[in-house]
C-alpha cells in the first residue's frame, strides 16, 4: 500500500484504544511546535495541573511518558525497584502477570498473590503475604483490570501495605477517568495510566504520578535505573523544575496536544461527573444485556463501570460474533485475554464512547448478530435500555 | 490554563522537531480505529515496506518503536549488549555520549574513541580500537551528529567493523530519508531513527531495522532483555509473522496513520530525488550564508546537507538572537549542545522544511536579527541564495 491510508469510522467499545473526542483529534492535527518552545513549555505546566486533577493528588512528579501504559508500568518498577528488592504483586488477572515480568527484569523478587480473574483482589491474602515476608518493601496491584472487568479495593490494599512500610505501585490505567481514584487519600506511591481508556484521547501516552516517598526511594538507589529513556531524574530535568529545562528526548508534541485536550474535557465535565456518567451508562448497558440474557462475569460489587466482561453463552462462535460487528456495524468489542480468551466478550465504557448512543447500538448490534449466529437468546435489549435511561 | 492549547505557526528550522507535512499533519487527525483491527494489520504491513524502502534494506525486522528516537536507540543497545559485552563507541558529538550510557546500563563495557566534536569519526581510530580491543563485539556511531551537522563514513566504519567480526549499531535518526543511507550495502546490522527529522512527520515514533546477524544475537542470549516494553522478541510478536498477532503494547494508532503518510511522501517523491534536494538547498543555504559571512563549522566534505552548525559571531547574544527570531518571524533554529552550547546555531533542512521558501525566510530574518542586534556582518544573503536557486 503506497497510498494513503483512509480508516473507517469504527465505534469502538473494547478494551481500549476507545472513541476518542472529535476536539482531541482536531487538537492532535494542530501545527507542531518546538519541544523546548517556550510556548511548549507553558504547555507541559498546565499538562501537569491537569494530571493532578484527575489524579487527585498533589505529587510534583506527575507528568506524561512519551510512550504507551506499558512503558508508564516500566518507569515505575524500574525507578523503584532495585536489585533484590522484595515486591508483592496481587495478580488477578493479565497486568498483574506483566508487572511480574517487569519486577524480575529489574532485578526484583517477585512474590505473587494469586486471586480468580474476574474477582477483586483480596486483602485478607495481601496481609497474609505481607506478614509472611517482611522484607516486602513494595506492594504491587492493578485497580482496575482491564483483561477482566474486575476493581480492586485500591484504599484498603495501600492501607495495608502501609501498616507494613511498603510503598505502593497502583496499575490505574483504567480506572484513571472512568471510576473513583485518589491517589493521595489512598496512599498511593505510583501509579501510571494510558490516554487511550478513560480519557476519550489516542493512544500512546502514559500519565504518571509518584510521591515524595517514591522518589525518596529514587533519590537513595544504590544502582543506577536500568533503563535512560525512562530514568525519571533525567526526565524530571525536562517536565519539572523552573524555567530551565534540561533535552531529555524529544516530546511527541502533537500527542501532547491531544493529552491536554483531552484532560480540559475532564475538568470540563468535572472529574466526579465523568465517574458518574461512566457509573450510569453501565447500569443503562447492564439492563439491557439483563434483558437479551448475557451475564457479567464479575460480581456486582467488584464491577468496573467502564470495562463489562461479559460470558459468551456456550456454543457461540466468539471470532464469528466479533468479525460480524466489526463488518455490519463497524463496532469493535473486546476478546478475552489469557485464561478468558473465547470465554468473554469485553465491552468497554470508556471516555467519549461512554455515551447513550454506543450503548444502543451495542446492544441492538449484539442481540442481532448473536440471533444471525443461531444463539438462544432473549430480545428487547434496546427497549430495556431507553427504559433504564428514562427512569434515571 | 484550562482551555484549549491553539500553537502559533511556527516554522521550524532547528535540530527537530521539524517542519510537519500538512498531509501528515491530515493523517494524523484521522478517526482512531483498534490496534488488532484487520485493517490496521494491513496499514501496520505497508509500514514495514516503506520502511524497508527508505532503510534501503531486506530486513524482516524493520518497524516502529513506538516512542521517540531514544527510545529506539536503547531498544537496539538492550537488545544486543549482554552483560559483559565489550562494545566501541566512535564519539563526535552529544549522541554517542548518549549511547554509552545506553551500554553501560545495559552491564555492557563501553570502549570510546573520541573525535573533535565537529568532525566525522576517524576510520582510523576505529581500526586501532578493535586492533587493541579484540574482545569488542560491537561497533556503535552516529551516522549524522545531530548536536553538529557532521557526517560519518558508515560504509567504511562498518566495513572495519566487519574485519574484526563486529556486529554494528548506527544511529541514523538525522540520516534516514534526508542524506544517502544504505542499511544492507553498508552491513549496518540495526539502525534507529526518528519520525520528525527528514522524514517531515510529528515526533514520537521511532523506526528501526535490524539485520538477521543482529536478531541471531538475540536468540541466543544468556540474559532476558532487561526492558519488557523493548523487549524484540515480544515486539516481533505484534509486528511480524502472518495473521496471527500476539498484544504487546496498545499501539499508537494515530501516530501510526502520520508515519504511514510521511512515508508515502518519500516513495512519491523517490528516495534519492529526497537526498539529492536536500543536499541542493544546503548548497542554496550555504550560498547566503557565506554573503552574510557567517560559518559552518564543519569541513565542507563532512558536512550533513540537513543540519547546518553555524559558528555564533563574536560578541553576539546567542539566546537574543534566537528569542527575537522567534518573536519576529516565528522562526525556530537550534541551540547548540553541549560543549557547543553557545557557539553554534543549528540550522535544520530536514524533510518539509527543505524547502526555497524556508530558506530565504531563515537568510532574511538572520541577516535582519543580527543588524539589529548590532553584529557586524554582510549583506544579500537571499540575493545570494536566489542567485544559487536560478542557477540550479
Amino acid at each position: 500500500m503506497t497510498r494513503s491510508f483512509y480508516p473507517p469510522q469504527r465505534t469502538l467499545m473494547g478494551p481500549g484504544p476507545s472513541d476518542v473526542s472529535p476536539r482531541v483529534l482536531e487538537a492532535l492535527a494542530r501545527p507542531t511546535i518546538g519541544h523546548l518552545d517556550p510556548l511548549f513549555i507553558e504547555l507541559m505546566d498546565s499538562i501537569k495541573t491537569l494530571l493532578q486533577y484527575v489524579f487527585k493528588t498533589q505529587n510534583a512528579l506527575t507528568l506524561p511518558i512519551s510512550a504507551p501504559g506499558s512503558a508508564g508500568m516500566e518507569t515505575c518498577f524500574v525507578n523503584l525497584v532495585e536489585p533484590g528488592d522484595t515486591v508483592v504483586i496481587c495478580q488477578n488477572g493479565v497486568f498483574g502477570g506483566r508487572m511480574r515480568e517487569n519486577v524480575v527484569r529489574a532485578g526484583g523478587i517477585a512474590i505473587m498473590v494469586e486471586d480468580e480473574w474476574g474477582r477483586a483482589v483480596s486483602p485478607e491474602k495481601l496481609e497474609e503475604a505481607l506478614r509472611n515476608n517482611p522484607e516486602t518493601s513494595i506492594v504491587a496491584f492493578v485497580h482496575a483490570e482491564t483483561s477482566t472487568g474486575a476493581q480492586s479495593d485500591a484504599k484498603t490494599l495501600c492501607a495495608i501495605a502501609k501498616q507494613f512500610d511498603c510503598l505502593t505501585i497502583v496499575d490505574t490505567v483504567t480506572s484513571l477517568g472512568g471510576s473513583m481514584l485518589e491517589i493521595d487519600n489512598w496512599q498511593i506511591d505510583a501509579a501510571y495510566s494510558g490516554t487511550q481508556k478513560c480519557l476519550s484521547c489516542v493512544p500512546g501516552i502514559s500519565p504518571i504520578t509518584l510521591s515524595t516517598a517514591a522518589i525518596d526511594k529514587i533519590k537513595n538507589r544504590k544502582t543506577q535505573v536500568q533503563s535512560w529513556f525512562l530514568d525519571l531524574e533525567l526526565i524530571m530535568g525536562y517536565w519539572i523544575g523552573g524555567g530551565k529545562r534540561a533535552y531529555h528526548h524529544t516530546a511527541p508534541v502533537n500527542a501532547m496536544y491531544a493529552l491536554h485536550e483531552s484532560l480540559v474535557l475532564v475538568k470540563e465535565e468535572g472529574l466526579e461527573n465523568a465517574w458518574n456518567r461512566h457509573y450510569q451508562n453501565h447500569l443503562t448497558l447492564k439492563a439491557g444485556l439483563d434483558a437479551i440474557g448475557l451475564d457479567l462475569i464479575v460480581p456486582e460489587n467488584e464491577r468496573l463501570a467502564q470495562l463489562n466482561a461479559v460470558k459468551i453463552p456456550d456454543g457461540v462462535n466468539d471470532l464469528a460474533v466479533r468479525q460480524q460487528l466489526l463488518a455490519d456495524y463497524s463496532l469493535e468489542i473486546g476478546a478475552g485475554l489469557g485464561s478468558l480468551a473465547g470465554k468473554v466478550w469485553r465491552i468497554g465504557l470508556m471516555g467519549h464512547a461512554s455515551r447513550k448512543e454506543n450503548i444502543l447500538l451495542c446492544l441492538a448490534a449484539l442481540e442481532s448478530t448473536l440471533k444471525h449466529q443461531g444463539a438462544t437468546i432473549g430480545s428487547g435489549g434496546v427497549e430495556a435500555a431507553m427504559a433504564h435511561l428514562r427512569a434515571r
